[in-house]
């Protein structure tokens, strides 16, 4: 596996685009994108688990269940959800203006094979005629190159300070297959989902139910053990969108071809999810929590979540201070069991690593070493549960502090 | 039901006191409480739901179960917690010492009557020697006067930056019954228990099952639907002591005595935990979250509790933000079936009510009347389900602000 330029255009047949349509105040920011396949793909979702959701979520369910998917519309700064049967026509008309787009520069596209995305502020309506507006502008700028990728991943960015996308090509027997994403969020963002958007194309041969079960792994051990804030969000989704242009033989379940897409999809969706990670809202620390020794890997997939989660532990990693004792009590309420005496704690950085819990209990520590580990930009804390099981996980998170308040104190006006 | 000066001096023969055995760093903290009953005297107590307890947790939980507590002795500034054997030894030092003491005074009394609790650092072996050499000084400190109550509460307080305490008064067949408490807490305070510690006591007649159950009842409905920052310590612990001075004829379950005594208890509690919740670390405002029209007053509970959790809520109260939106998506996820479209919001304040959310839409609302209704210290949002139940409740939180993470960046040093 080799990591490659282009985000989502890295793939065979992909094109990306984005433009300013006017939802976003500012006059120099991006707030529509669209991503498409040239031809007929698969796709894949997962969403949020939120009972509220927004427009974009139940229209993109609506339209998957229906078939294939060619192509993501999104647009920033404004949710659609809580926009009740107005938001659901309006992300309708996004899904039949896009299919026109499509159609007129390939082949014929329905309204059904488009997926809509939304992130933004919730309980605005959404200004769909805007959109419309934006939509020539918008097939326009799309290019199969990083700049295509670049201009759509900036149109659906909101608080986030940086682009987080990527691209890997494996080799599935001989032929070159590329897998490319990009991501973003930055706030409202807690396990089941974690993104509030998600992208990720491929040019592999791969049928929808095997693509479906990729994704979902992949998921489950990446954005759905993230945690910037403990927010379930209204709008998130992570969509997969598989072309076959790569003219591989399609792929399997079983075969070690499903394994090694498996496994950089997987790596792919752990690389954004440390990136939303290290920049979520006011972060200054990027936190991974890893758990060994659990019962069962969704055991420490929780235990590791909980810590993560921890507001007094974010804020204490926030002041680079060795507060090991709420770990310990994050732990215990995680929900899972566990012996708290037989637990150790360490906390690890670029300057080494120290450790300040054994048995479950302080062990002398130089409180000067704990605060130089914990002063880097990447902080891990490396929990043995030492519980006689072989259950392990990590999660990420990062810190609390200041300018998080400041951010979302408000994020409206 | 009338309020009444002294606290847990309220009530007949209790007397409180508070000493600096040491403990804290500062030189003017005191750090160290006993309050005790002058006859014997029933108890019931809930703790915390954290698997990582502190040895205090276990020490009492232990002395509970063998029968009736005569007293308590609280320390600040160490939690006792994360300690192994040591910490249990201890905890069981200090009963024993507390026992002595009570009983140079008073009758007899075993250190198995001796409830015990901490707070402060978790994982720091607990200094008891300075404890036992401050003992004489603080059963000297001990009166049945609100400055014994008053001195107590600031040996047990952490970075509270008020006294939460406060009685009250009901008759019980023509005798005078009364109900004091004290509560410390502002920070690592979560439903499932609520308050880092509660002390309560009372002149009541009443059974200890019977005790139990109106103590259950009344934390169910108010440090149970509390939370500053969703984390559930591992030192939480509320204990109410009955020691029988009023001389009523015992309270029975099922009869108004034991109603109108209920009803007072949980008026205290509910005031306590606003208290609290006012006090949270770096608050600027109370939050009241009140749900109707739920299915069940459980569900109604999960919902309020979900919405004063969301730290996205909390950081736009406290910005003065009125972001609806917010409130819908935490109600999502709460975990509780309900219908998104049928959902109203208000917020309230000292300035009015404003009516911002209807069908679980927007309605149109002045940003600027918004504003003022939550820039007061206590605000209130009124979320209805209209879900066709009659399932209400309450909860109570404050707003995230930057001190927050100021506080806890740098909490041990």
């Amino acid at each position: 596996m080799k990591e490659t330029a282009g985000g989502v255009c890295a793939p065979q047949d992909f094109a990306a685009g984005g433009v300013r349509c006017g939802i976003k105040a500012s006059a120099h920011k991006r707030d529509l994108a669209l991503i498409y396949s040239g031809r007929p793909a698969k796709a894949a979702a997962v969403f949020t688990t939120n009972r509220v959701k927004a427009a974009s979520v139940l229209v993109t369910r609506e339209h998957l269940a229906s078939g294939g998917i060619r192509a993501v519309i999104a647009n920033s700064g404004n949710a659609n959800a809580c926009t009740g049967e107005a938001g659901l026509a309006a992300a309708r008309r996004m899904a039949a203006a896009a299919a026109e787009q499509i159609s007129c520069s390939c082949q014929p596209v329905m309204p059904e094979q488009i997926a809509v995305a939304s992130t933004g502020v919730i309980g605005v309506p959404l200004p769909v005629e805007k959109i419309l507006a934006g939509m020539d502008g918008l097939m326009q700028s799309c290019a199969a190159d990083p700049a295509g990728n670049d201009a759509a991943l900036e149109a659906i960015m909101t608080t986030d300070t940086r682009k987080k996308t990527l691209a890997v090509e494996i080799e599935i027997r001989g032929k070159p297959v590329r897998i490319g994403g990009m991501v973003k969020g930055a706030g409202m963002i807690h396990p089941n989902m974690a993104t509030l958007l998600g992208i990720f194309t491929t040019d592999a041969a791969i049928k929808g139910p095997v693509l479906e079960a990729c994704l979902a792994g992949a998921v489950h051990r990446s954005f759905n053990r993230l945690s910037i804030d403990g927010d379930t969000s209204t709008n998130d989704m992570v969509i997969l969108m598989a072309n076959g242009a790569a003219e591989n033989n399609p792929i399997r379940e079983g075969t070690s071809e499903y394994d090694a897409f498996s496994a950089a999809l997987e790596t792919l969706c752990v690389r954004l999810t440390r990136e939303m990670a290290r920049d979520g809202e006011g972060a200054s620390r990027l936190l991974t929590v890893t758990v060994d020794g659990a019962d069962t890997e969704n055991g420490a997939a929780a235990l590791a979540r909980s810590v993560v989660s921890s507001n007094l532990v974010k804020a204490a990693v926030s002041g680079a201070d060795a507060n090991w004792g709420r770990v310990l009590c994050a732990l215990g309420y995680a929900g899972v069991s566990f012996n708290p005496e037989t637990v150790s704690v360490r906390f690890s950085g670029a300057d080494g690593e120290i450790t300040v819990c054994e048995n479950g209990g302080a062990v002398p520590f130089s409180e000067e070493a704990a605060r130089r580990v914990l002063s880097g930009p990447e902080v891990e804390i490396r929990i043995g549960i030492a519980g006689g099981g072989t259950g392990s996980a990590a999660a990420w998170g990062c810190d609390l502090t200041a300018d998080y308040v400041k951010i979302n104190g408000d994020y409206r006006t």
